[in-house]
């Protein structure tokens, strides 16, 4: 598996469940019609990189290269290959690529319900595509990006570690925005601070929200989500759920607020956000991505009595991708994406970069692959 | 409190928690300006009447007349008093009325929210009126409907016993089906057979369902669940969890309901529930108007990687009531809910009544307040 | 162009436009890997067909195969071609297909305004496929479908009569009626009872619609609506606008209707339309699919203080396609599609069958091109 | 009905259709329960005004005190009067009050459709109310506030002059701008830079707009509108409509705007707008608030084929205005809504107002009743 001389590529690889992520060599891909080499300069860490090397994700095809946020530098094109308004991409073009992949467009789920982000077909670079498959995740020198992968190039003006900085965190939060319909003037709550909650915080601003709390940690985060737009930031860690719920009530005349978004991944934040929003709101989960087992609810209480809307949030959609290029274009002087990057990490480095993730310590850490 | 002679109005009330159901005569009331006296013909016997008398709900004002769903025929009106189309009502008409009341127009839930179901300001026949603010419940001979009560007259074809026959029941059922948002040839699961899930089953065939699968019992009230419109009925008595969950799988090609709504009014059908919809599908939750307690599920498995809706539903407003009576009116000959009423009994008897519904032997019970 | 012997395949062809349509022949299609051949056994004549032989369309790649709507018999399959649900089709079942193909998945419209009627690279079999492009239009004794091509298998129970009878009209009327978003108990008004037309009437009493009015002509297309569901026909020959309106509004208490939908074709029925909905009511236009020229209207008074919604509804995709299929099987005891089928043709018919539409003569004809 | 002495209140009247605006003095109104005395601090000049000095509205209560849109100090109450949150009100208090009033939540449009902007029994302060009804203007020392009128109290930090610069119009905006369904990222164009389309700007930007586009005149409107938000500006007295049209498509890859907002008043937008927007966008009318006569548009072209969605706004209701507050009050800092207004007239200057509102010298031209 491993190659050398000229044409080897270095790439980060977790050999199986709970082992350490080790650097190897692979042959530099041969391109069929249609596909596209990046030369990759940033890939980001994430939480799923942290249940992919514990193990936590079934189905899991190691060995694995991790890293579905990418921002590169097209290297090497075979054919025609056009971004989605039909413009040519051309080498030395910075770009970005959506992860998933092989959306069928042939299926019940695609076809009928129009819900593609279920579509069973679907391969995402990085955690349902192995090293076996080639050089399919991030945290490579070069990634191959197949024929139908989803290209957009940087836009002028935008920068590789502002797009990297949003990373996959922000079109997952505007999946969840658009998914909580928030009114202008409302009050909204996100619960969770980090990539996937400051990016829920920067966008329910730019829905016109009238307030904005945050409920998260460590303090690092909360300075973050204080200038990504949040009115009122509540410590998870310092303060107990009666102090949090009676800040709440006091923010919102005594009503809860209108619109709550769980981007935590802990399952205890969903009793206390479904207590959180007010009768007739809308209470959005995006952040439950892992199996952490059951919470107790009371379905007259949470949910019946307060006529409430509960709204899950799976992946993403190219359309929330292909905004959120626009978004940062137009809006990032308001919120300033890429100092979400807290950490850097070469390919040798990688399991640094997992335990900055782990420990809270890094806000968002990112590999470079071409770092020594 | 008491009257007697020419004018005594006989009505039955629950004196407090747990207390046996009483005839007792209450003065007729002098009428105020845009007031009516309701002759009262049919009244019904719903599940709240039984957690009004086992005192299973908070602030319940006894003594109480109960009985929110009613139809009479005028008796007496004083002024002008118009329905919703601005017709001017007269002695002699059969007609219903919405048991909420006084939704104020005013506060915050009312016109920001516009969520007048939570209004904190309304009040409701037979259940926040108590005997002593007055004939304010339905299982009385006569009802006190006060300035600015909704009033419909029957249309003429519609008989008082098919109005009562959906009863509260149909309306709640007719917001449920609506917040569900059913795509024509969809498939729907409805939990529960009672009067609301039968009306459920009754509206989701007329939404265009495809296929409309029941949950309940007993047999009785599965038999008229598959009249309303189920191809599909399950007893819940007599079949586990598991088979129900490969029925259901097996009657939508493996991948669970479009649309599930839960009218069981027990929380344990809320996970199994959950379970059932398909990915990206929609459960509403119409059944839990009482607390029967916690239960548990995994936000992760349940929701969030599902991608689902989840809906609670409270309570109905005008406009559901109104279109209810249209409903009747026109598909009537498709459902014929007047065959929903298995039992009548007189003031006399409301104790037998409430038994009736409390061992599930009744679909529905109705009170006849002049029957002896 | 013309085969002959054992393999030829008879088709009518559009030589060019304004010149009858004649009968050739051709050889026996080659199938690639993924294709089907279809025994056609029934083709629908739709206005579109007329406008293509009048030469009303643009861009039309005469010559031409017409035919888009079909039902037919696998006559053979070249390797694994599954239905949208994954099943295996094989030789022998009965089948319909849906003549849009080709939306690339790849477009703007696709993927960012997932508005995939207006993919600018779908193709239409008997539109916008042209003879040379093979047997891929329905006048034909077999179809050539191409491998993507989304094909049904016909429920058990469901005869392609039914089928045919539904045509390319019901998934239309399907899309329309979806988009007119019509609640329980509103009264609908439909413009036009051709086959568009009286599916939407069919469809609008499927959503429990509480009153249905529908204009048009002649009286023949006047009692299929009546039997479709419409509560009042008014024949546009014989009544004057004012006397339509005075009909509309004596059905409405004076307010108009809830919901119009256009399925005319005539301009003229846009204005009368927009005034015959309440305020705050919702008009779609399906009608409108060739340019017949402009028309005058007030923005004020008919769409701004109206506080009007306005909804165009284009082509429709798989999922309309889908459900129809369902919803015939569920529901066609209710409307009979099959007996809209007023007049059959073989192929050398094909003119006869073009003037039986035009003159209005017909509800429905079809094409049976294996009629000698 | 002239008064005089120390309880005289002076106040600016048209006396008919077509007649100069005279200052008459009305005695000081008696307060009923419930009623307040509002000091007006600010009135300002609308389209509107202009259109009732000109006669051009239907069953307008001449003579009449203009000015619908207002902030005042609380002179006087009597009895409890309560804002939407239940808190009480006091002397002192900077204010400003809902103009639609008496909305009757008891009738059809009311109860069944939830058009409240529809209710025929709305009164408007300084529209349908006349002098006769006593000071129920704005340009006015005094307005008399009846029970039931919805006041709210100015938040901490929000100024007079910014809530009398947002005006009318910022309500409006915010109805059409709901009305519109703008998606982050979206290109929106606005026709019209008055005070309606200046606001229009301001709250596409607030719902995360990619690019907006404004059309309008003249330059000082044009500049305030790259103030508010505006990337692209359009002078539609210096460009031709295909100018407009070339500049509108380059900026959108061809393909035009997702959504477009009519707030010109000239009907000759609306073909021009519905052109702009791209096939299933969504066009939204909220300029045309009185009769300007018919225009010409193709159904097939403008609204059939393009799938487009278009939207008429009438009227706000106390959502929008309660929420516009919350607006000013949190985002005042990126728009700056008293920098709109350029004119301030005493009570005497009336005719000047209506003269700079009239020629486009204004932006926003506001009344100061007691200036002297």
């Amino acid at each position: 598996m491993n190659a050398t001389g000229h044409d080897a590529v270095r790439a980060a690889v977790i050999p199986g469940p709970n082992r350490p992520v080790e650097v190897r060599t692979f042959p530099r891909p041969e391109l069929e019609d249609g596909a596209v080499l990046l030369r990759n300069l940033y890939s980001e860490v994430c939480g799923t990189d942290l249940h992919l090397q514990e193990g936590r994700l079934a189905e899991t095809p190691y060995p694995l290269i991790p890293g579905h946020a990418n921002v590169g530098v097209i290297e090497e094109l075979r054919g025609d290959v056009c971004d989605v308004a039909g413009n040519r991409l051309a080498a030395g073009q910075q770009v970005t690529f959506l992860d998933v992949h092989a959306t069928c467009g042939a299926c019940w789920f695609c076809l009928v319900a129009k819900a593609t982000t279920r579509c069973p077909n679907r391969k995402v670079y990085g955690i349902t595509y192995g090293a076996d498959d080639g050089l399919m995740g991030g945290w490579s020198e070069y990634v191959h990006l197949r024929p139908g992968v989803r290209i957009i190039p940087l836009p002028e003006g935008l920068s590789p570690e502002t797009v990297i900085g949003g990373g996959c965190g922000l079109p997952t939060a505007l999946h969840a925005v658009e998914r909580s319909d928030i009114l202008l003037g409302e009050t909204v709550l996100v619960q969770g601070t980090g990539p996937v909650g400051l990016s829920c915080v920067a966008l329910a601003r730019l829905r016109g929200a009238y307030k904005i709390i945050a409920i998260g940690a460590p303090q690092q985060r909360l300075d973050a989500a204080a200038r990504m737009g949040a009115d009122l930031c509540l410590d998870v860690e310092n303060t107990s759920a009666e102090e949090r719920r009676a800040a709440v009530l006091e923010a919102t005349s005594g009503r809860g607020v209108d619109t709550a978004i769980e981007a935590s991944g802990n399952p205890a934040a969903v009793p206390e956000g479904l207590d959180l929003v007010r009768d007739n709101g809308t209470y959005t989960i995006v952040g439950q991505y892992t199996d952490h087992g059951p919470i107790e609810l009371n379905p007259h209480l949470d949910i019946n009595k307060k006529h409430l809307d509960v709204r899950g949030v799976w992946g993403i959609d190219y359309s929330h991708f292909h905004r959120v290029l626009l978004l940062q274009e137009r809006y990032n002087d308001l919120f300033h994406w890429e100092r979400l990057i807290t950490h850097r990490f070469g390919l040798e480095e990688a399991n640094q970069a997992l335990d900055a993730v782990r420990s809270g310590q890094a806000i968002k850490a990112v590999i470079e692959p071409w770092k020594r």
